[in-house]
């Protein structure tokens, strides 16, 4: 069985974009070096681009308003994982035929198991801040992964916010050291 | 010179205490392992007692509520520090003779200033959200030191907030691991 992995970017002060939904400072670092990743037209270093392991993600869920914000993410997601959308109701015009995209409209716990299912042994990425906070306090999640990034952007939208049930205990994190970002990888206990 | 570091324990979600002000999550790592460090009365692990070097530190600046909520630190600074407090006024009773304590009135440049003038060659760190965020809108923090914590708090006092200069971009930072702790040290840009 894979991990349910809540993912992002992250700047130090916590925040995954400014309050305009800007990802610029955020995501400076996917084009810090020269290491193309299959399937990620990106130009990663050597060690951030470890962190992207082609095949590894085998399923990823995500709110409505990222797939809005990405435009579908022109018609595939970058790392060629299947993509469902939590949403409320079902966009016009959505679901298109042989297109990776399953919207879901039953909740999150849904979502995930949805998910689950299809990644077999790959990862599934949580890839939205209100999503992630849902997941933890349903207990639904086994590792958060931060790309934290070496500014301070004041104010945005935080990673990790509204939280039902913390204090969260998280495990010691593994490091990956890469120039303009630090990725840690945190256990989560249940 | 020694450098300006604005050092705190923050959680993954970038708080330094609860909104009542308790510290046990943030500081917990500071009874993690076996190693006594000279002058500080904790059982660090190795790794966190090599960040806490005696007599790296010339002088530390906060504010009046650290001074007040630590109760003096019981007389002296458990870092052997002499401490410059901003305040607006003079406490009740202070200053007193032989103490380590200096409370300055005219603001945050002038303790800052009055720390480097006593600290020489040694660093100075603040250790208050406020003052390291009026501090880093002044253009007086040299380092960034973030002892990063593997919990989730949800609320509560942030270190990094109401920044009037902001982004503020940092350098990719040096690391150290630890056992329930990530110590990171961000160089900051002018």
């Amino acid at each position: 069985m894979g991990s349910v992995v809540a993912s992002m970017s992250m700047s130090l002060d916590g925040f995954v974009a400014s309050p305009n939904d800007e990802v610029d400072h955020v995501f400076a670092w996917y084009n810090a070096g020269q290491a193309r990743v299959e399937r990620e037209n990106r130009d990663f270093t050597p060690e951030s681009a470890e962190v992207f392991r082609p095949g590894a993600l085998g399923s990823l869920v995500c709110g409505r308003r990222l797939f809005e914000l990405t435009n579908a993410w022109g018609g595939r997601h970058p790392m060629g994982a299947h993509v469902f959308i939590v949403t409320h109701s079902v966009p016009s015009g959505w679901p298109r035929e042989d297109t990776p995209f399953t919207f879901v409209t039953d909740g999150v716990a849904g979502a995930v198991q949805q998910a689950k299912d299809l990644a077999g042994d790959r990862d599934i990425a949580i890839a939205t801040p209100t999503i992630t906070q849902q997941c933890l306090d349903l207990g639904l999640v086994d590792m958060i992964a931060v790309d934290l990034v070496p500014v301070l952007l004041g104010e945005g939208i935080p990673f990790f916010a509204r939280l039902a049930k913390a204090p969260v205990k998280l495990g010691t994190p593994t490091v990956i050291e890469a120039k303009g970002v630090t990725h840690l990888r945190y256990p989560v206990g249940h």
